[in-house]
Formats: structure tokens, sequence, C-alpha cells
């Protein structure tokens, strides 16, 4: 076994440094020093169900960019001192048929999980990347654009690839209107996609507050959906509506806002949802939900990235103040995504 | 004045004859003499809601096929004796965007139903079909092809259309898989529409006790709900599922049968519906609704039908045996559609 540095989960909102185990590359293996990790809301919800009494500890982190320190004897698609990129899948049976169509994210056995999951060779359970090295399939890292910044980019690879996905899947493009609701680390990323596929984009948030950064993020309009006379306007009037709210709340006023034949996508809250079948009905509208992407989606989105110059907007922090952004991400200050430096790791 | 007869709700389960009063003709009115119309489960949930206090009476029906037998001045469509089809939708505001598109049915200040809506002009409660005459505006009448039998047609004009609806919407065509889940007077219908579409068409039911009828119909195979093994056999292999279940019930297990992009379309219970957004999400499935269906879908429909020679499977009674045919519908005790035959209140 390899050894390394990480942040474990000691608690619901605190983490330790701990040393931590990599397994022995395989064959198609390659090792990763991580660089950057990307602070995701999975993260919140995994600490706070975090179990003391499990066998394995929870070490978070799902989005991350590194350069690749050693390589299996079979793997032919990096070398040593290659910048690289892995998201929240390392693995799947690679024989269904969504994994034989490029859809490894909806594997009928299920997805290996970058953290939390189970390795499909010995079982063990998948620790994630707030630590310092990662061992990978090669199969499930990408090549990191070197036009795209390693900090900015880690997390393309969880929130960028869950916007990527619907917005590619329905057909976003020039001429679309699109309205993101909720401009957190998803809605930002949806909002600059969104732009840079051609579409009229339009940020819901409750207030007019955040009118300036939707700007500058390049929406084109901002509503207040607070301000009922504002969504009564805006009724039927967007093809695609992306709702990245990340907790429960009520559909209704998001599908009023979809056009004929559009779309209501959900993101940020993957709960029961429940909705009227008349809201639906009037108008022809479509509810749908998306999360992460497969493995051509993500070497798509990532080469979309860098040919229009997208990454996050990130604060970066020491990863020794991970609990610090746990708690302001917990509390949604921050603009918009927390990306941990793990070099203080060494 | 004009003075007709019809059957008016006396209670939740019992209508009565009465005399019923129609509008004179207006310039654009046409007077049609009922011969034949269906009973749809909306007419049960009507006489379920039925008040006496109200100040007009319930008089049901919204699919009903007759003779024109009367034209006001501006109509230049018909001529006394054409035979003519009428649903659910009687008016709209003409308009809005949604009408100028030829969906009267999502007009956005509501299309005036055939029954229980209310009249944009003198603002009188309107009455159903279950009568010997019908007043109504051209424009909501349709020709009925001469290849199609006036009573098995009637039902068209509200089942008919509410499984046309997704079925076009959705693209369906040769190559598709659609599911049908229910049996009934929608389902049946999709059956028929879905196979002359081209599609291979499944019926879902809860037991294989109708797989003599549905292969009468023309679906290929039935799978059985109650039987885990063919359900998850099935998983992710209709490019359309559609859901005429008309009583609250879990749509995961339908969801599952949705294959990847695929859509569940609910046209039989529509109340509030929760799903997982999970469910949604693993393989890009949607889910919409459909009823009824605006004017140029309507005219299409129809016009399909008379093509494949396509019609309801009805049983016909005389329209003083309405309490019968509810009682009946009410215990799913008909294959597929009552048909009320008007001609007993001459």
């Amino acid at each position: 076994m390899r050894t390394t540095t990480g942040w474990q989960a000691a608690g619901p909102t605190t983490l330790r440094r701990a040393s931590l185990e990599r397994r022995d590359l395989r064959p198609d293996d390659i090792a990763v020093q991580i660089d950057y990790c990307g602070v995701c809301h999975t993260d919140l919800h995994a600490l706070h169900a975090v179990d003391e009494q499990a066998e394995a500890p929870l070490v978070p982190g799902h989005e991350f960019t590194g350069v690749v320190t050693g390589t299996g004897p079979e793997v032919t698609t990096f070398s040593v001192g290659d910048h690289v990129a892995v998201g929240n899948i390392v693995d799947s049976c690679g024989m269904c048929a969504m994994c034989e169509a490029g859809q490894e994210n909806f594997c009928h056995s299920f997805p290996t999980l970058t953290y939390g999951g189970t390795d499909r060779q010995d079982g063990s359970t998948t620790l994630g990347g707030y630590s310092r090295e990662y061992v990978v399939r090669a199969t499930f890292a990408y090549p990191l654009p070197s036009d795209l910044d390693p900090a900015a980019a880690a997390p393309l690879m969880c929130a960028g690839v869950t916007v990527w996905e619907p917005l590619r899947s329905l057909g976003v493009g020039t001429g679309s209107r699109v309205a993101v609701a909720g401009l957190g680390g998803l809605g930002h990323l949806a909002v600059k996609m969104a732009v840079a596929l051609g579409a009229t984009t339009t940020v819901i948030s409750r207030t007019q507050d955040k009118r300036d950064d939707a700007r500058k993020l390049g929406a084109h309009d901002l509503i207040a959906s607070a301000d009922t006379q504002q969504m009564a306007t805006a009724r039927d009037t967007f093809d695609v509506v992306i709702d990245t709210v990340s907790a429960p709340h009520d559909l209704a006023p998001y599908l009023k806002l979809v056009a004929m034949d559009g779309t209501l996508s959900l993101l940020g809250y993957l709960g029961p949802v429940t909705v009227e079948a008349t809201d639906l009905l009037i108008g022809r509208k479509k509810l749908s939900s998306a999360g992460s992407g497969g493995r051509l989606a993500t070497a798509e989105m990532l080469q979309f990235c860098a040919d229009n110059s997208i990454d996050a907007d990130i604060e970066v922090l020491p990863s020794s103040q991970v609990d610090t952004a746990i708690d302001r991400l917990r509390q949604n200050d921050v603009r918009y995504r927390f990306v941990l430096d793990m070099s203080d790791l060494d």
C-alpha cells in the first residue's frame, strides 16, 4: 500500500488531518498528486451523515486536479508529469448498455463513486480528494487542457459536468432561452456555459441583489422570484429552466416559467419532488433531473470550457482551513466555489 | 333561447332527464343534433363533486358526434346535414401565443370547457353533451370523416386526442418502443394509435389477464406489473411510457421502464404526483403529462384515425341508461368506453 495524507471526517462539521492508505498501482491505474480539490454540496451531506462507527473513514472530495506521479504498466494515455482532472466517478462495470453508450454515470450496476464508493476489485471503501494523492483507473482521469487554471478547473469536474449534461442533452444552443435558478456553485457555471452555447440566459434569484453578479457572469437578465409580477410576465418563456436550488422547494413557480415543450431540470435538490400533473400538462412541459456525467460528456465539457475560457469563480483556501470552507458553504457564504489547495499537506 | 332535453346531475351517481336551454345561434355558431356521446372518467369526477346548490345544473359529456341542424350567418365551414364531432373545448381567447400556435387547450386565459365552463360572451355555465342538442362555435366543431362510425368515433374527441397529443409530441413513429400502462378508455386507444404509428407497443397491466385483449388491439406484448422479474427485465426499454392509470399510484415502477432520454407521460391521474429526482436523473428520463388537445391536433387525429381505421371499442347504451354506464365505469366494468345513444331523447 501507499501512504498519503488527507482530511478525514471527525464529525458533521469537522475534519482532522490523517494518514491514509492508497492501493498500489494496478496495471491500468495512475497515481495523481492532488493540487486542488473543490468543496461540493455533496460533501456537506456526506459529512452530515458521518458515522463514527463506520469501518472506513470518510474522506470527501470528488472534483480535483493534479499531476500524474506514476502509471501502471498498461497505461498508455498518461505519462508522469501530465496534468489531469478527476470527477465523482472512478469506475463502472464497462459492459452494460449505459457504459457502452459512454454514460458510465448511469451504469446499471452503479458507478464506483470517488469517495464512499466500493472498489470493484478489492471491495474497499473509496476515499476522496481531500488528500494529497489519489490512485485511479486511468480511464476515469481526464487530461486537463493547458488553457485551464488547475484550481479554477477543479469544480468543473462535478459542478461543471452536472450543468453541462442537461444543457447539452436538452439541446441548448444559439437562440435557446435558458433560466438558471440559484446562483451558487452549479448555477454560476450553468450561466457561463449557457451563454457560451449561445443561449439568452436569465438568472432567477429571490431578489435583485445578485443582478450585478449575474451580469458579470454573462447573464442577460435577472428575475426576482419574490416579485410575483416579474414571475408572471416571464411565464412560459424559457425553453430550459435549470433549477440548482439545493433545499426542498416548491417547483410550481419554476414550472410556470417553462415554455411550451420545454423542460425544468432539477440539479440542486435530489430528493423526492412533488408537482401537479396539470402544471406539466398545460404547455406540454417536462420535468427532468441531472447530476454528474459520463466520460464522453466530461471530456467534451472540459474541451468546451478550454475553448471558451470557462472555469469556476473560486475562493482558494489552504486545505488546513477545510472546516472554514465547510462552515461557510453551509451558510452559502462563497462566490461561488471553495477550492482547497492541497500543497500544505506535504 | 332554444330548448332541448338532456341528463342533468341529481347527485353523485344519478342523473335525471331534464329540459335544458341552449342559446340562440350567434353568427359563428352551429347547432348540432347529438347522436352519440361518450362517457369519460372526467364525468365521474364532475358528478362526484356535484353541488346541488350550484346556480347552473351539471350536464356532463364532452366527446360527442352528431349532425348539423342549423348554422349562423357567418358560418362557411359547415352546412345543415354535415356530420360533426365536438370535444372538451368549445372556445378560447384566440389571441394568446398558445391559441395562435393552435394549442387552444393551453389558452392563457383558459379554454372554455364543453361543460362546467363559462361562456366567454354571456358568462353562462356550459352544459355538456349528455343531451340532444348543443350549440357551439363552428371553429370548435370538426368535420367527422365519413369513414368513421359516429358512435365509435365519439370517444376519439376526448380520450383519443388525449393519447394522440403525447404520442405525437414525443415523436412516436416507426421503431419507437411504447408502453401503455392501463387498458381502459385511454389505454386501448393509445395502443391502437401507437401501433398504427409504427411503434412496437407493449401493454403494462397488473396481471396477464388482459393478454388476449392486448393482442386483439394490436399490442406486441404485455408485461404484468405485479411480476417483479418481468418488470426488471423490461427496465430502461421504452422510449415512451403512457400512463393511463386513473387513481393515485407509485410512478417509480413505470419510470424504471423508461429508456435513456425517454419520457413517462401521465394521462390518467392528474393530481399531485411525487417522484424521486434520482429516478429521473439516472437515464436522463423525463416526466410529462397530457390531456385533450388543440384544434390542429384534434383535426389531425381524426384524419389519422379515418386513414387507419381506428375508433374506440365501445358499448352503446340508450341514454336513459346513463346511471348504469356511470356505475359500471366507476367499477371499470367496460371494454373500453360507454357511448350513450341520444336518440331516445326525442
